[in-house]
C-alpha cells in the first residue's frame, strides 16, 4: 500500500483543490491511484488497459505546469479513466470487441479531448461488454467485470468497469455512455453515481439526430459528476442536437433548498416486474425527500406501447452501428447484437414510424407531466446484482423476460422520456447488495436534478455507508 | 378597385410602420388587401377561405389599441394568410383534403399563435397540395391554384396559395412549411421569396426530433421574410429541436457589406438533370455575386446516394402522419400519399438505418464544406412553372422521373444538408417566367443568410423587376 492511499478515498473536487493548491502533486495523486489499481483491480477487472507511462509524465508535466503558475483546467492533475467504447488516441480501445483487441485510433472522441483539454490524466480504459450491448460488462477480449460488493456477482453495464474502477477508488471521475440504462445500471449496482444527461448536453456522434445515446459523468459523489459535467457539457458544431449552453455553471454549489418541490414517485410502471427486495429498498426512501420538505405524490407518465417503439430504434441504432461488421464477420460479433440486427432487418420502416410517433407523444406528455410535478424517483434497476456468469436475467419475480434487455425497462423506460436522469445510491440489499434510486428531471433540468440528487445524497450519505469488499485495505482501516 | 389599393403593393415592413405611426389604419389595410383578394383570387385561386367579417373586426380591434396608446406587436394590423396545413382556431382547415372539407381546428398552430400575438391580421387559408404532398397546389377541395405569371402553369407548392398570394398583393407576408422545397418552390415559380429556416428555429410538430420539415416566412422581399422570421422563430418547449435562440434579432437591418464572403456556385448535383433555360438564367448570376466582391467558387457537398436516404425518411414520415387515415379511406387519399405510405410498408428500419447514417455524413460533410464556404448558390427548381394541369413533370431534359419528387431534387438535397436556406427572384426565362435562386447557409446561419439574400436582392431587383399579370391593375397603372 502507498503511502498516500488515502489520497484515493478523495472526492475529485477535493483533489482537484489540492492539486490546484499544490498541497499534493499531480504526480503523487497518479502514483497513489495507480498502486490501488495494481491492487485492487485483479480482483475486479474493471481497468482493462492501463498507460502507466504515459500517466506519470502526464502528471510531471501537469506539475511542472502549476509550478510555474501556468493556467490550469478545472480537472488540472485528476486521474480519470475512459469507457473503452470511447476512442483514445494512441491507447488501446477495443469496443469489448476481438475485432478490435489491437485497434489504436488516431483520434480522441469528444468527450476525452474535453477531459484532457480540462487537464485530466489517462490512467487507462474501462470495461465494456462487446460493443456496449446489454448491461452485463464481459465479453471476450477481456472477460467480465466483477461487483466489488460480490466479486460472485455482475457490475452491471455497459459502463460497468467505469462504475467499479470508481467503487474502488481507482479513479475519482470516469466517463460513460447510456443508451438503455448503461450510466445508470452499474452506478445503481456499484453503489456509485451516474448522470445520463439530456440529449445534447455533452455532444454525441456526429450527425445525429437521435436522442437516445448519450455519453455522460460518473463519480462516487453528485458534485463530481457535476464537475466531470462541467467539463464534458458544451455546444458542438459536429452534433446537431447540441444544446447551446456552456457546461461551466454545472460547478456552482449544488445546495438548495427543496422545500416544496414536487416530486413524483413511481407506481410500478405499468406492471413491470421488479424484486420485492428493490421495491422496498427504494420505496424506503420517500421519506427522506419527505424529511426533505419535498411534496411527494404517486404518479407516472403513460408508458404503454414503449417497449415496442424503444426496441424498434434500438434495433435500428445497432444495425446502424454494427450491421457491415457483423456481415463481415459474424462469428466474431456477440449473438445479442446479431438479433438487434436481425430484427432491424425483419421491421419494416413502417415500424420505424409508429415508434417515432410513439416517442414524440411519449415527449408531449412528459412535458406536460413536469408542469404538475419537478422531479420523477422510482428504482434505477429491477433486479440486484446478479450471478457474474449469468449474461441476463430471464425471469424477475416469477416473470419470464423475453429479450434480453427486457430486464432494464425501468432505465430504458426513462431514457425515451428525453429526460436526464440520474443513479444514486439508494440504500442496500437484505444481502449488502447496492440498490440505485432513479431520480428524473424535466427536458433539459440538469441543473435542478443534480440539485435534488445532491441533497438526497447530502440526507442519506448511502454512497459513504458501506465500502466495497475489495478495497478494505490490507491494514484494516476500515 | 379600392382607392388605396397602393397599399397592397407596400412591403409589410413599410405597412406595419405606417400602422404604428397611425399613418394607416389597420382598417383600411386590411380593406385594401380585402379588395386585391375580391379583384384577383378568381383568377389565381389561392385563398381558399376568407374571413374576411372576422379580419375587419380584428382590425377594428387593432386600430383602436393604437388609439389608446396600447403596446403594439411588429406586425401589428399587418394582414396575412396561413397555409392551409396549419390548424386555425375556428377557420377552416382542409389539408387539401375531402376528408376534411369541414373540418375547423379548436386551437392555432404555434406559428399562427405567434403571428397573431405579434399583431397580424388573418384573411384567411391559402391553398396547398392534398396533405401537403408534391410541390403542385391541386386538390379536390379547391381545385389548382394558377401561377400569377401565366395562368395556364402551375405556381408550385406545397406552399403555393401563399407564394400566389404574396405574387399578387394579397398579403404582403405568409407563412409556409418545407419538407422537400414547399417554401421555396413556390417562391421560385411565383418570384417571391421563401425561406427555409435552421431546423429548430421555428418549432414544428410536437415530440419530433427529425430536422426534415420546418416552417418558415415567405414574403416579397428578404427584409419582409426577416420580419416574419423574428416573430415565428423562438424556443418553445414542444419542440425538442428547438434552438434556444430569440427570434427578435432577425429584426436588425440587413445591409452589410459582403465583400470577400467565399460563395461556392453549383456544379450540377453529381448529374441531376436541369433545364437548359434555368442553368442559364441562374448561371448568369454569379456576375451579380462577383461584382458584389464574393470570391465566388465551383465547389458542391459530395450528394451520392442521398435520393434513397431522403426518400426512405420521407415516406417514413407520410406513413407516421397519414397511414390511419389512408387505411381508413382509401379511396379519399391521393395515389402519391397512398405511394409513400406504401413504400414505407415495403422498407426495412435497416433501410431507415442506412438513410439516417447518410444523413449523418451529410451533416458532417456539411459542416466542413461551411469551413471552406460562406454560402452555396445553386437553383431553386430544376424545371421553370409548367403546365397546371400535369400533377408532376415526368421527364426533365430528356431524363424520366422515377417518382413525383424526382423532379424537385434541388431543393431535397439541400433539405437534407439540414441548413438554412432561401429562395430569392433570380431571374426570367426566355418565355417570361419566374426562376427562383437558392442560398444555402451554414447549419443555424440563418442570419447570415439573410444578409446574402438581401444583398443580391438589393443588386438585382428581380421581385420588383416584372409584375405579374394579373396584377395589372385595370387602370392601367403599369
Amino acid at each position: 500500500m502507498s503511502a498516500r492511499d488515502d489520497l484515493c478515498d478523495l472526492t475529485a473536487v477535493d483533489l482537484a483543490a489540492m492539486i490546484r493548491r499544490r498541497e499534493v502533486s499531480a504526480r503523487e495523486v497518479v502514483d497513489a491511484h495507480l498502486d490501488r489499481i495494481g491492487r485492487v483491480n485483479p480482483s475486479v477487472n474493471a481497468i482493462v488497459t492501463l498507460v502507466p507511462e504515459r500517466a506519470r509524465r502526464d502528471a510531471e508535466h501537469a506539475d511542472a505546469v502549476s509550478k510555474r503558475g501556468g493556467t490550469v483546467g478545472a480537472l488540472h492533475g485528476v486521474p480519470v479513466a475512459h469507457k473503452d467504447l470511447l476512442d483514445t488516441a494512441g491507447i488501446r480501445t477495443t469496443y469489448g470487441s476481438p475485432l478490435f483487441a489491437r485497434h489504436e485510433p488516431d483520434t480522441d472522441a469528444l468527450i476525452v479531448t474535453r477531459m484532457r483539454a480540462a487537464g485530466a490524466i489517462t490512467l487507462g480504459k474501462t470495461n465494456v461488454p462487446e460493443f456496449g450491448a446489454g448491461s452485463q460488462t464481459f465479453n471476450p477480449v477481456f472477460g467480465p467485470t466483477r461487483n466489488p460488493y460480490d466479486l460472485t456477482r455482475t457490475c452491471g453495464g455497459s459502463s460497468g468497469g467505469a462504475a467499479v474502477a470508481l467503487a474502488c477508488g481507482m479513479v475519482p471521475i470516469a466517463d460513460g455512455s447510456d443508451t438503455g440504462g448503461s450510466l445508470r445500471n452499474p452506478a445503481a449496482f456499484c453503489n456509485v453515481v451516474g448522470l445520463r444527461p439530456s440529449p445534447g448536453r455533452v455532444p454525441g456522434a456526429p450527425g445525429t439526430w437521435s436522442p437516445l445515446t448519450v455519453g455522460g459523468p460518473m463519480a462516487r459523489t453528485v458534485a463530481d459528476a457535476a464537475l466531470l459535467l462541467s467539463v464534458i457539457a458544451g455546444p458542438d458544431a459536429r452534433h446537431p442536437l447540441s444544446i447551446d449552453e456552456s457546461g461551466a455553471h454545472f460547478h456552482f454549489p449544488l445546495g438548495r433548498d427543496v422545500t416544496g418541490l414536487r416530486v413524483a414517485w413511481w407506481r410500478g410502471l405499468g406492471g413491470v416486474p421488479f424484486e420485492p427486495e428493490i421495491r422496498r429498498v427504494v420505496n424506503e426512501s420517500r421519506a427522506v425527500f419527505e424529511s426533505l420538505g419535498c411534496v411527494v405524490d404517486e404518479a407516472e407518465p403513460d408508458f404503454a406501447g414503449i417497449d415496442d417503439a424503444f426496441l424498434t430504434l434500438r434495433h435500428l441504432a445497432f444495425h446502424a452501428e454494427y450491421a457491415p461488421l457483423a456481415r463481415a464477420h459474424p462469428e466474431l460479433v456477440k449473438d445479442t447484437v446479431r438479433w438487434e440486427i436481425a430484427e432491424a432487418e425483419r421491421r419494416t420502416s413502417a415500424d420505424v414510424a409508429r415508434a417515432l410517433a410513439r416517442q414524440a407523444r411519449l415527449y408531449d406528455d412528459v412535458r406536460r407531466f413536469f408542469e404538475r410535478h419537478d422531479y420523477f424517483v422510482l428504482p434505477v434497476t429491477q433486479v440486484a446484482p446478479f450471478d457474474v456468469s449469468v449474461p441476463y436475467p430471464t425471469v424477475i419475480d416469477g416473470t419470464p423476460m423475453a429479450t434480453y434487455v427486457d430486464w432494464m425497462r425501468s432505465c430504458w423506460y426513462v431514457s425515451f422520456m428525453a429526460c436526464p436522469a440520474i443513479s444514486v445510491p439508494g440504500g442496500f440489499t437484505a444481502d449488502g447488495l447496492p440498490v440505485g434510486l432513479q431520480i428524473v428531471g424535466r427536458h433539459r433540468g440538469d441543473w435542478g436534478l443534480l440539485q435534488i440528487a445532491h441533497a438526497f445524497e447530502q440526507a442519506t450519505g448511502h454512497g459513504k455507508r458501506r465500502p466495497p469488499v475489495v478495497t478494505s485495505p490490507p491494514t484494516g482501516r476500515s
